[in-house]
């Protein structure tokens, strides 16, 4: 199939930048120091490409996540990187720990009760390093810790997202933050106890030296947001749209905000200005003239919710569909 | 089943909020007087309560929700309100017509040459009123009706959507913009003939006097971007969260951005404030302490790609849930 036989809207991956990113992030963080995050792409095909590079521990940030991870043989070392007190997913993940070690972050009495009352055995204590949304203060991961080893929890170590850091200006500055960040985490992690300290993203992939392992997730197929940053990353996803209807002085195509995250702003289309998007419709400006059928390639502005918007994504190179790639990890 | 007993981000629909509004809308517009949106809320369980409310004609912005529409039984007059030139697409529309009428909209030569190829039967002239998105020019409606005659397609008349004027601030300027562009729309309505003028939405659909169908459909379920016009429309939908971790100064629910479209801005939480929502929580102040566990219900920004975003609607009524409703009318 070619990729102008596809029917749009439609997610297209890049099969060769995508292979260049994850064998870039391989390089840099080599097997366990990369922890990938699946919420990025939400496809159990691509963490599959993750593992070939050499990465057996995964990220995840709901337990539809954890448990498709798990079905799809990826289950090595999954972590959940959120915090849930809902007793039927928290045990249907418990269920898998036969063939797959699950660990779980808990920042309160209530998340670890919720945890044990499942069966779950292991967890991450989630330190709060500065960004306003889960994890406990660094001076009560000991106590944490202690009471989940008391409910019978094995504590493998800490985690702490630097989230309110990412997208910073000036990066001397953004490193000096990741710093002030981990240190936090470090005394967390000297009051709680395990062998993981885990943090980081895609943005700070590089500014990392007190951590044992980075979750980082957009690096594999990028967006605007952190494109712009100066990473060795190459854009690798994009919304493939048809020009349904062409004025003499803009055009519109059939991707619209259904199709891609709005959260970072408007999507790109590359030598074109985009002048609105719309549920089904994405409007813009061309240098030459567009015609009804022709087709443009939106970047997203923001990866993850655009990937947990499609049914599928279509791994492409050059003008050949080369392999269709269910994103199976969506939901909750 | 209580609404307690859900798990989260969880979908829901006031059963009572819901009533009110189709029946204050049935009673501004009865009968083919209003042409439903789907696009709106994706559901045909909703869409049938629509009809039970007297509708017998639907708009859809997609072949998806045209085929799962008639699928549905709700076949009796769907209009595709949008352009679509792929051959697969509008042949599999055209494949039901002998059970079902279908209506699309075509706003060029091209598009009316696929929708004839396709074997499809009915068009309506999509006209630009002064929205920046599809539609031919006022005095290019008689032209392309004539070629689309000659393909042997039935003409129903002329379609115009003014979004353009929704949201205006001052409702009798609103008033004099709505005629402002319908007064475009019946000239196209004379040069092309037919007997339909469909334009109108949510914001507008006490504001028409010319045309003879509306397409509402925020109406049914509402949003925050709607919800302040001063409209007797109630807010009929909620995403359901649970707080999953409590700090001393903010809560954290778990219902981010992949559960609500962001376009129009952050969601609201009544009597709380969102400070921050990132792809899996909603951070928030309280004038009350929250305590992991608790529930909150955040209010979409926008209702469309809201509903896109959940596989399935949870119809209640005060702490009963008495339907599941699948969101069956996803994707393209």
């Amino acid at each position: 199939m070619k990729v102008g036989d596809l029917s749009t809207p439609a997610l297209l991956i890049d099969a060769d930048a995508l292979e260049h990113n994850l064998t870039t992030m391989a390089r840099v963080h080599p097997g366990s120091r990369l922890r990938p995050h699946v919420k990025a792409h939400k496809c159990t095909s691509l963490a599959a490409e993750q593992r070939v590079h050499g990465h057996r521990s995964f990220t995840c940030a709901t337990p539809r996540e954890i448990i498709g991870m798990a079905a799809a043989g990826l289950g090595e070392d999954l972590l959940l990187a959120n915090e849930v007190i809902d007793h039927s997913r928290l045990s249907a993940m418990a269920e898998l720990q036969d063939a797959s070690l699950i660990t779980v972050a808990v920042d309160s009495q209530a998340t670890i009760d919720a945890a044990a009352r499942a069966g779950l055995k292991h967890v991450l204590i989630d330190v709060n390093v500065g960004l306003r949304r889960c994890g406990c203060k660094p001076s009560d991961a000991g106590h944490l810790a202690d009471q989940a080893r008391a409910k019978g929890l094995v504590v493998r170590g800490v985690m702490g997202y630097e989230g309110h850091v990412m997208a910073m200006p000036d990066r001397v500055e953004q490193r000096a933050s990741v710093r002030e960040a981990m240190e936090k985490l470090v005394v967390a992690s000297l009051l709680a106890g395990g062998d993981i300290i885990s943090a980081g993203g895609t943005d700070t992939f590089d500014l990392h030296d007190q951590v044992t392992e980075i979750q980082a997730g957009t690096y594999a197929l990028m967006d605007t947001w952190y494109g712009n940053r100066g990473h060795p990353f190459r854009q690798a996803c994009f919304v493939l749209a048809t020009v349904i209807s062409a004025q003499q002085d803009f055009a519109v195509g059939d991707a619209g905000l259904k199709t891609q995250g709005m959260d970072h702003g408007k999507p790109s289309i590359e030598g074109m200005k985009v002048l609105g998007v719309s549920d089904e419709h994405i409007t813009f400006t061309s240098p030459t003239a567009m015609a009804v059928g022709d087709r443009v390639k939106v970047i997203p502005a923001h990866i993850d919710p655009t990937m947990a918007m499609h049914e599928v994504a279509w791994l492409v190179r050059g003008d050949d569909v080369i392999d269709r790639w269910p994103i199976d990890l969506r939901g909750w």
